[in-house]
């Protein structure tokens, strides 16, 4: 186990936070971009905030709000060029995982408006992207404050892309902008942060900073899943909180340890039936902990442990909420499914004891018995 | 509870990490000036393994070995001057707190060779620091991810400064090189990572990164100042690899906790008695506990839950091991030593229910009882 630890952000949390430090917008230059998939920035508030931020620091600014769910990378390339075309001198990205991802790729375009759209998955640019700035609306991608960018190519398949670059310079983490967030979404994001955490938890590159992150978020993530199982009502301002601060750690987690095969698996009840990220990967919990109890006992032990319930329990909170019991995948509709894995993906040898596409393929169809 | 983090510094760990990630110092540039107090750098391997690195890179040096134990600003800024006569684009710190705190310094000052000694207290320098590479040899500060440097001033108090400049670039985390450290070293900077993460996880700054941090490596650096206190034996290899680890992690809470009373009342003791830093903050852990236990109970019990042991064994073990009893304090003397504070530090303030100069008086007289 080697301690390295690298997250050059400067995260800056607390109510308020983004009218309180307005001053450090003015530190990237007089012009921005704001990129934004539109509602969620506009009904929590955070795009508000923000346009009073900047114009108290006197900063020109232009919006683009046309980031869907799962981004697709030519939409990072319209707002890149926009933002070249702008003259901006950095950019605010506002909202979940959608929004911040793309504008990580966003600012890459904006200082090579020239590269293709695909172009962006080879991660070498000749220009050094230009200053990023993250506000985020949702308690589950971790994006804040990790280097990972999930882009959606032109043939419609997630890829992601991860570097210096993926890192923002500024983060504003004010959890009062989650607090409009639907229960669906607060299902599923909360879903998404238990999955970076306990996929980190029991992967092999888990070193002392990862393992802290994991351990202060887990109970906390695990907590309000029971509770939304037993409830099904959405949390109140602590728990907004609670949930969003414990989505940063689990970023932390996801950072530095990757994941697992749940995370590109979940990807394809994503693109092919439309379930919501987080729900994706957490619909193959009970697979992984088979694989951990049989693999890395130790680690699968420490996880239940540290969630302080039976392994039954758990997965039975896991699956129930990732709900994908009515999604029906036949063999060959499987078969078809994972010839997207010419060679085993890096999350699916990191999984304890190996993972092959024919095993995705067996998930798959279990899905629904 | 806010959220907020920064933390820079790309911290490599590892064995072998200075030679295998060479190639990352030639970033810096083509000339370094190498910091250090001597015999921890060459004792420990690190140096030899700094050139090394240095000569693959073709990056020429100049060695500064004259840092002490609480280093003096005057030091530094000779090695800055220097620095600045070499034309070192960087500098390296190798050592434990005292060279690590010191290279901070001397990157200040090799960037402004005009500045006077003193006048680096102020924390407002015309030309930003020069880039600084941290490589730790000891246990105990976790100055290789702080941003702060304890200096000793020209008349002879220690005294800190804190800000971005006080980041490494670059942290080389080999555990190895503190495999020479001798029992005493071992046992004052061990005490020392322990009062970083109790003292951040007893204040009022306690967020979840810090909190996790400290809950990561409290039990992992008790169980060897239990043991210590046990066999009087050096830890094996597992336990420095463990130790160095949780002094690192003790750092992330320190950087952003602070300390709370017994730092400040503890450079007494070291500047007018000898006792290394370390066991002069754990001396005052009684005390410590007394206020936590009365002003913040919660946060008192969750430490000693932490822990796993009994309130008084956790005492003892401290109080034995900072060995402060030999040291007779009259109640004229601590009215003297008292005299250096004004007005309450920070560190005070920060202390469940809060610390007087007065109380740090009566409890620098009953250290002998």
């Amino acid at each position: 186990m080697t301690y390295d630890f690298y997250m050059p952000a400067r995260v800056i949390g607390g109510e308020g936070a983004v009218l309180a430090q307005s001053a450090l917008l003015s530190r990237f230059g007089k012009k921005c971009l704001i990129v934004t998939g539109g509602t969620g920035a506009v009904k929590s508030g955070a795009l508000a905030d923000l346009q009073k931020a900047l114009d108290k620091e006197k900063i020109e600014y232009m919006i683009y709000n046309k980031i869907g769910e799962n981004p697709l990378v030519t939409s990072c390339r319209e707002a890149g060029v926009i933002a070249a075309e702008f003259g901006a001198d950095f950019l605010v990205g506002i909202g979940g995982g959608s929004a911040l991802d793309a504008v990580k790729a966003a600012a890459v375009f904006a200082a090579n408006p020239d590269l293709g759209s695909e172009e962006v998955y080879a991660m070498n640019y000749k220009n050094e992207p230009l200053p990023t700035v993250g506000i985020g609306t949702t308690s589950g991608t971790g994006s804040e404050i990790s280097a990972v960018s999930v882009l959606t190519d032109t043939k419609g398949v997630k890829r992601s892309i991860k570097g210096d670059f993926g890192y923002f310079n500024l983060v504003f983490a004010d959890w009062r902008y989650t607090a409009s967030c639907p229960m669906s979404v607060t299902v599923s994001t909360a879903l998404d942060a238990f999955m970076h955490a306990a996929e980190g938890w029991l992967g092999p590159k888990c070193n002392e900073p990862a393992a802290a992150f994991a351990a202060e978020c887990l109970p906390k993530i695990y907590y309000y899943l029971k509770k939304f199982l037993a409830d099904g009502t959405l949390p109140d301002d602590e728990g907004r909180k609670v949930l969003y601060h414990a989505s940063l750690s689990a970023g932390f987690t996801l950072n530095y340890c990757g994941t697992l095969f749940p995370h590109p698996v979940g990807y394809i009840l994503t693109e092919h039936y439309g379930i919501p990220h987080g729900r994706a990967c957490a619909a193959f919990f009970d697979r992984l902990m088979e694989k951990a109890e049989k693999y890395a006992p130790e680690r699968a032990q420490s996880l239940v442990a540290l969630l302080g319930d039976s392994s039954e329990n758990i997965i039975h909170t896991l699956k129930t909420l990732a709900d994908c019991s009515g999604i029906v995948i036949t063999e060959e509709r499987a078969a078809e499914l994972i010839k997207r894995w010419h060679s085993n993906p890096r999350n699916f040898d990191c999984t304890p004891g190996g993972y092959t596409p024919q095993e995705a393929a067996e998930a798959l169809v279990l899905l629904s018995k």
